[in-house]
């Protein structure tokens, strides 16, 4: 009987677990998850903490109970892994409830540890009403403190995703909102015109948003939160949220001896293999290959750790798949707006010494004539002397989404500008202008 | 000076007629319109009937005076084409405001007549209250018998998106609406299991559906008409739509010696050229090549007269394009619902000679925890040997019309349905699920 043992029990782990029992079903899997919970849907936390979603329950796609009845998957809470013993397959686990230690061997093992929020060294970092978003109980813990504490002025150190969807859902409790970047601008995925129709539309929904922000610490008052302090002034605050950024959690697996790569991610190939055998790595915790950058990158995200577990998973029980890369697809809710990016921004691809130009196009996201047409703007990213298309970024209250999946699609494929022309969208008043607004932008180029 | 005339003002020609004037500048563009109507939107005639759209002014893009003055295009109404004469490069038309007939040369003719709706040979056809609804004139007759006469119940002649839009319109003016098909289903380019859905959602609104009626003729009382007689039934009918189907307005062309193909449209190339020299075609009156048929069709839309005509005057002008051709994309309104369809329907790919498998998923347009989800059903229709993707349908309140344009894009580069499950597609809660429901129906193949 071929032992699979799965350390993380989130989309990654458990994507990778159910196409083994699938494949196998007389498989032993072990999934060792540290927390409470298994498989949760962290994107949801912000929505909860706004009050949209009622209970953290509705975010748990399925539980140990589940895996382990349904699937036969021997899901374990609160088992922390301690040590992977390469030569000996086995890893050492202790259980976080009872105090036991004890070791499972594994033929194929999967590493699916996933990030944590980085939590600056800044003075004042533990005092009461400072948080970092990750897990459920982060969540509750800050729901709770928003409807018990005396909380008035919220300040968030950080503007990229989980910032700004924050910043609405502390909104929505009607508290005083500040949201800090240390960059000129928030969203810094996001080319900088396509932001400052994120932080326009947040400022008309009273957020507060300042950037090119240096935090030197927080200050407090009878052990809670009372300050920010950034190099320029100091900012009343009830609750810090910190959302500064994430890093992988792959110590356990480098004192294993598994090679790292960008920024401190698992090394991993196509098919989710790290430089030892039978030792795979998926999701927040491994590299993802980016198919425009043409490299490895590392942008930590539920579709792709999905993704990756899902082709860890086939691969750990023998069969055939490879990862075919990220194209750097993210959407986000900033209050009514949404804001969608895909490929390379402007920076990303200058960094990588592209000459490019970028095609802006404002207009409607349908028939200007029908009702309720909404603003939509739409930047398109393209490489300047063969005119491939590279990058896509859209911003608006209706159809930025579906404009940034169709070039994201388009991306998987490197399309041309000029081929974007081509493509043949759907048309009714309704739903779109007769050429469709990516289509308006590339007639611009 | 080089001379080109356009036959016919609306989309393609006047798609062409402003690639002509951008490229050459000097060039002396003559373009010949029948109507009284340059470039108008025809797709928003529905909803000025339902009353959406306040006036026919919204829905004209550009007038025959812009034309003239703005872009020095000699932009004629009321000009009738009677001949085209290859062999010495001029057309005859007639003036039908002033009756004065007159010839103009060219070196090089668009003919984009446009196609005209389909009047079967029913007795009672010519009774008041029987429409068709193809120009703005069409519309505003209707919109004006609807709102003066005594008209209480309409009947449809004709299931497709005309007669279902229209059916919506009627309904808006709290009119009895019943819809009538021939075939065993509305939508017939929609699979039924989708047309089901628009079916009930139709009959939700409270219009009567009736499919499988033949239709005899039209009963008139004191001259207006009065019911609609069906092979099984007579049907009370104040007002009577046809919306039957469309046919090419090529017999100008036939006459010159143009070849014609599918559907007697106009025989063209991905340059639009037709078999006569300096002779092109593009739009409603053409073919329409679809790269997933990989033969030529006849689906006149608006989006496909617009990129044909754009091809048609980049090639006219002296430069090179080619029209990359079709997939087959639609999508319409249905009251709230949103129906979408791309590529092949079951039936096109049987017919064929594919053998095909479609895979249906019955899901949420967004993550089922966060508000507001709504029902969205998805079918792939895929080539069962090599699991290529050759179709894709879509209806729901919220977001058909983005899955089918992601389809849509993915079938210009021939993907298959596995390598759907690799698209990096834009994730958040009040987006999409984590797979987006093209992916979980991929998975389901």
């Amino acid at each position: 009987m071929q032992k699979f043992v799965i350390v993380g029990g989130d989309a990654a782990g458990m994507s990778a677990a159910m196409q083994i029992v699938r494949r196998l079903p007389d498989a032993s899997v072990v999934a060792l998850e540290m927390g409470d919970t298994f498989s949760y849907a962290q994107c949801g936390l912000p929505y909860y903490i706004g009050g949209d979603i009622p209970e953290t329950d509705n975010l748990i796609a399925r539980s140990a109970e589940t895996f382990r009845n349904k699937y036969g998957i021997d899901a374990r809470t609160y088992h922390k892994v301690t040590k992977i013993h390469p030569s000996e397959k086995t890893v050492d686990f202790i259980n976080m409830q009872s105090g036991e230690a004890g070791t499972v061997p594994y033929d194929r093992l999967l590493i699916a540890t996933g990030a944590r929020p980085v939590v600056p060294e800044w003075e004042g970092i533990d005092l009461q009403g400072v948080f970092v978003l990750k897990t459920i109980r982060d969540a509750e813990r800050i729901r709770e403190y928003v409807r018990n504490g005396e909380v008035n002025k919220c300040v968030i150190i950080g503007g990229g995703p989980i910032g700004i969807e924050m910043a609405e859902a502390l909104s929505a409790s009607e508290k005083k909102v500040t949201i800090l970047d240390r960059n000129p601008q928030l969203a810094t995925a996001w080319n900088s015109e396509i932001a400052e129709i994120a932080k326009q539309h947040m400022e008309e929904n009273g957020v507060l948003v300042k950037p090119e922000q240096n935090v030197k610490g927080i200050v407090g008052q009878n052990g809670k939160a009372a300050a920010v302090e950034t190099e320029s002034e100091t900012l009343e605050a009830d609750l810090v949220l910190l959302a500064v950024g994430v890093a992988p959690n792959s110590e356990l697996a480098k004192d294993a001896g598994v090679q790292l790569g960008v920024r401190n991610a698992i090394q991993v190939n196509a098919r989710m293999e790290t430089n030892l055998p039978g030792i795979y790595a998926a999701g927040d915790v491994a590299v993802h290959y980016h198919r425009v950058k043409k490299k490895d990158d590392y942008i930590p995200l539920g579709t792709t750790a999905n993704k990756q577990g899902r082709i860890a998973g086939i691969n750990m029980s023998g069969e055939q798949a490879a990862f075919a890369g990220i194209v750097g697809s993210a959407v986000m809710k900033v209050f009514e707006l949404g804001l969608a990016r895909t490929g390379l921004s402007r920076k990303e691809a200058e960094d990588l010494g592209m000459e490019v130009e970028v095609v802006t196009i404002n207009t409607k996201d349908h028939a200007g004539y029908y009702p309720n047409a909404e603003d939509l703007s739409i930047q398109l990213i393209v490489e300047k002397s063969a005119g491939q298309l590279v990058g896509g970024q859209a911003a608006g209250k209706s159809g930025a989404d579906k404009r940034v999946d169709v070039l994201a699609t388009a991306l998987y494929h490197e399309l041309t500008v000029h081929e974007l022309l081509d493509l043949d969208l759907t048309y009714a008043p309704p739903f779109n202008g007769v050429w469709d607004p990516i289509q308006q932008a590339a007639r611009r180029f």
